[in-house]
């Protein structure tokens, strides 16, 4: 039986599964989670995912969500290579360090600030308050982590640099300028996209980068960022 | 050379990590925290910790933060029992769910319900939507995690009783009746705590749960809410 992932990639915690899968040529089935505004969502992954959030994963009757476990999961069901999540105590110590802090951190801070470009009617003052703290989570991720190392936790590429890049991607879909004033982020970027490889990182990144092209708020944006807002849950369901 | 530990035992990561130390004898030299405020961090701990937070460890020349990473860290190298993060797969998938899970959920939920009971001028609807936030945390540990098993992840009790019990313990401090209409809580409470021992949980949980016989909001408490407040970021010291 396939592993299953149900995911919707305008979430940052979605595309890293995803990436991560192609990359080591997991066999999966993606089910894309299209949660829009007032649509129900499907029964099948109601059944699965009480919560409707996604990512989850299901590998025969192995139910499991978050991103985090997800991922570690992968890691050693499919024996990836060491270097994601080394088998050394220190080096999957600062892994799982990393991992641990990006949640109120660089994630919670990239998507706040994308929820906050997209929506309507959101006080300046509160846009640049997320900003500041985006800033703040940036200078971090150099300061307390990347330092002078190739990587965020050593010298060779981890989960860690994965979630970080997805995370930096929904900031960039916010037109926020990461790279302004941190020659050293842009620097990193390209080291880990080439790892990805550049092929799929573009096909992964396009739809959640049109958001930053698009002229002005529309309602589909709107419908993409309710979506995002809540990190895909469906509030409409439960009341529906 | 002794591990370090960087603790204040008002932050629920903290006494989850002492408790653990101490109930497997894990050597360890506790170095207690006081970021009481106007107060100078000590030398010591600033140095080895640039954000300024606990925990950190120390084991060697090893400096680790975030407490689910130190956590995993004592697990690994103190080889503790295999319950505790299990070995295979799926058991320990289910404890990295769950650890995934609580940054955003429980202890989210339990400190901000401590921080705006402890804290004054708080208005009350902020408040009312604090415990219903809390509510719904203690809601999803029944449902999506605890159900009918006797702990969190199994059968067995797992890091993530014992973080959950902490961060509980964090809500009840706040004069916050978490048990109400939940009878489950009380009997999955108690199994946990007869685990670590009585004597153990109370001498950690003494000085915390002092703060809701307080009579009134202290000077000595806002002091102690204060470092709680950023999760003992010493925003003081960096002003001064």
């Amino acid at each position: 039986m396939v592993l299953n992932l149900y995911l919707n990639l305008f979430s940052s915690s979605c595309r890293s599964l995803y990436i991560f899968a192609k990359l080591h040529v997991i066999s999966f089935e993606m089910i894309p989670v299209d949660l829009m505004k007032g649509q129900r969502a499907p029964e099948k992954f109601v059944q699965i995912s009480p919560l409707k959030k996604v990512p989850v994963m299901k590998d025969e009757d192995f139910v499991l969500g978050e991103s985090v476990a997800i991922m570690l999961y992968l890691c050693r069901r499919f024996k990836t290579p060491d270097h994601w999540y080394p088998d050394d105590a220190e080096g999957c110590a600062l892994v799982d360090e990393y991992l641990a802090w990006q949640h109120l951190n660089m994630k919670k801070h990239c998507k706040k600030v994308l929820w906050m470009k997209v929506g309507h009617h959101v006080p300046h003052e509160k846009l640049e308050e997320a900003m500041t703290e985006l800033s703040h989570s940036l200078d971090l991720l150099k300061n307390k982590f990347l330092k002078d190392k190739p990587f965020l936790t050593g010298d060779r590429i981890s989960l860690a640099d994965l979630m970080a890049l997805e995370d930096m991607v929904q900031a960039i879909s916010a037109d926020y300028n990461v790279f302004e004033n941190r020659p050293w982020l842009r620097e990193w970027q390209e080291k880990v996209e080439s790892i990805l490889g550049q092929e799929l990182c573009d096909e992964v990144h396009g739809p959640i980068l049109k958001l930053k092209e698009a002229p002005a708020i529309s309602s589909e944006m709107l419908t993409k960022f309710d979506v995002m807002k809540s990190e895909l849950l469906i509030t409409t369901i439960s009341t529906t």
